[in-house]
């Protein structure tokens, strides 16, 4: 057995993939008290030390991996993910970088990649996804479409709503979900353009029908897969048997 | 017969249970007068005692029950949930503890216990909860971390919405709802911060997904459940009359 | 043929029925044209001398109904509705009676007495409603329960949102579907009582879980009488098929 | 081979098919910038002659597809859609009609008809409609009624609201969609008249109603429709391997 093979062995063993979990969780709870200003004057040399241990048995682990590995580390996306998750911890947040020491938080999320049912969960989404791809790229040109229009229509009166692309693209969004979108974009819109509700209606109708029919292709799509996961089995060996039966028939039929 | 056989019988007798039922529906009525201060000023004293009779009964049953049961009384979750609500009400409700005087109307939801098609409904329920831990424990973990991010990004700025973990915890689980989430939570932010909406767009969009996956997952399991326990039988019946249909043909061909 | 079957074979004519359909349509119109102030400046005398006409006309229909149909009228749900929404117009509407007035409006959902596919989703509507019975009920408590506990806890402090049960339960309604609950009710609320989230995310969480289950619940039913309506006969075709083909062989084999 | 036969050849060769969706997409990222001041100003002249030149190709596009297809042109409701949206680009947009300067962009939407899987997407929604029709139209004449009623009601104390029957449709579309429908729309309503909780809860109720039976409708078609597709090929092919089994039985009996 090659340094190599020992190595993924190693990785592989119960108990060091149980220590890693207990690692995560444990730097998880850090990471949320790192949030609480009275425990950090209290106690934030500590937090931070055992941040960096964490952080520190992390990147051991990736490292070791990657030697056990070699070129196949690459070919798991999940291991693509831990080296990101945990690569961004490691990059230096100085100046007006708060958003990266921020994402250092993503580290939790390895939680996902180590525990299988999460993994088959999170597996599951994304293999939904191409299945949903027509949709969303029609409700997608749909939505572009609209923010262009709106901008056209409304965006000289309005310039805080729909003053230009993004702008616009967000307070459709706000429409599409129905947050306040009566009361406080579409009254206002229509008493300088009375018929600003028919642009909106119709928005709101069409998007929330895409939206059904994106739900409905994803209950109709996972119920297929069940459906076929389970049934053909019983109904195959069925007729497997009935077959069987037959021609045990047709032998002695014919061996007389 | 001995006195626990007879106890058991007793509380088993259709005119017991419907009693028992009576004086729970009677019991929610008081409950409900009791917040409305006109009946209480004219009546509170009847009121009250009624309710402390409707109290004892309950009590009485359940020990009763605890008698005529002895060890077994502890295996039914449901008899649990009775001893739970009867004893909030006979805890003293003295000086700040106006919660457990409130919590004492939890003693209506004995009708469910007691209402067979009630506690199929709410078995049903707590049965769904375990498909659903993967999909809730993923939604829960992604929620802790949106949570920290959103903290360490926007606390300093917005204490009220974002100042800790927990007020995060309730701004987010309001975005999730939708409830104002444009013009109450995000625009404010993107003040500040104008590239917040990346965040908060792809909190919603993951959340919502997630919620969604739920709810097909749920619409799948019940609709397994109700095939399995539906059509098995009739094909499986056509089977064996089948497959009996040519044992016979065997029979003959082989007797002959 | 009798004058009560002649009756009601006029009444059944296609001519007939159409008339009618068009006389609540045109009624439909006119009792949209009184809602409007400058038409009913203008033609207000014409427009109600057409709707008294219009409801004669109904009258005239039933009462030949009664005559044809004599008891058997009442048997039908539909004729009962169609009984109640043109003996409204009939009343007297003095005084501070406008509600009446506005009620006369129901005389156009006789539209869907008369159309047998609207009549076909009512049905279909009200047939759903049974099998939602346990889940509606079980909300329906959990509900009344919630609305007694917020109204003892918050109701000396909110006394306009949770004041009496009335309050409390037109509140928690709005909490129920969402509509500014975390700005306009709960936060207010936390600010007297901090530990409110417990009760209201809990509230949330269960009527949300209830609705959910109710509709997956009429998935599956729906799904199931569409199932049953459906494949059964194919697979009794297929089935009886081939029993036929193996008797045929039992009786050319026991023939011989 | 004719000149309309080359024709139609021409504009099925996937490279023109993909040219023509590449000068979409290109028109669509014009359409977007002209809606931004700061590039408009800049390259203002470049970009509307870019725009006029897609137009160009787009006329010369459908115009030959009208020479090469002749009346088949007009069978496809996909080439009169392409022929309505390119019209409309050509149409003078003087004076007040901003309007139709702003549906020029409708014009990215033709993406949609060149992709197949987009168009496929579009049709299953057209296809779907239809079986929804009977609770659509339920939906629209209870949403008339209660538009009419409404206005009868509260018209004379809320104008704003309730004014005309235009109004009071907008705001129970609003209501409907839940957003703001209690502190926005019924609370100031209930101060007026009291008992309008029980107008608005019931309207709630009836619609939400009415939209989850749409969506369990369209589950339930989507549904069958995949189970069509899917499964009696599978049973089919196995009933008529059994029956070919027992017709070569029979055969070997009669033979002998």
């Amino acid at each position: 057995m090659t340094l190599r093979e020992r190595a993924e062995t190693f990785l592989e063993r119960p108990l060091v993939t149980r220590f890693i979990m207990g690692v995560i969780l444990f730097n998880a709870v850090l990471l949320g008290l790192e949030t609480s200003k009275p425990v950090m004057a209290a106690a934030g040399d500590v937090i931070l030390t055992l941040d960096r241990i964490c952080l520190a048995i992390f990147v051991a682990e990736l490292v070791l991996k990657l030697f056990a590995l070699g070129g196949r580390f690459f070919r798991s996306g999940w291991n693509l993910f831990d080296l990101a998750v945990v690569g961004v911890a490691l990059m230096p947040a100085t100046g007006g970088l708060s958003v990266l020491r921020a994402l250092r938080v993503l580290r939790v999320l390895r939680v996902i990649s180590m525990a299988p049912s999460l993994r088959r969960v999170v597996e599951g989404f994304l293999r939904a996804l191409p299945g949903m791809g027509s949709v969303l790229l029609l409700t997608l040109i749909l939505f572009y479409v609209s923010a262009v229009m709106a901008t056209k229509l409304f965006g000289a009166s309005f310039p805080d709503r729909f003053g230009d692309l993004g702008a616009t693209a967000l307070t459709l969004f706000q429409v599409m979900t129905l947050e306040g979108w009566a009361d406080a974009v579409v009254r206002p819109v229509m008493e300088v353009y009375p018929y600003a509700w028919i642009f909106f209606i119709g928005f709101i109708l069409v998007t929330t029908f895409a939206v059904i029919n994106l739900l409905v292709g994803l209950v109709v799509n996972a119920m297929q897969e069940a459906a076929e996961a389970d049934k053909p089995d019983e109904a195959a060996a069925r007729h497997a048997e009935l077959m069987a039966r037959i021609a045990a028939l047709e032998e002695r039929l014919a061996g007389r």
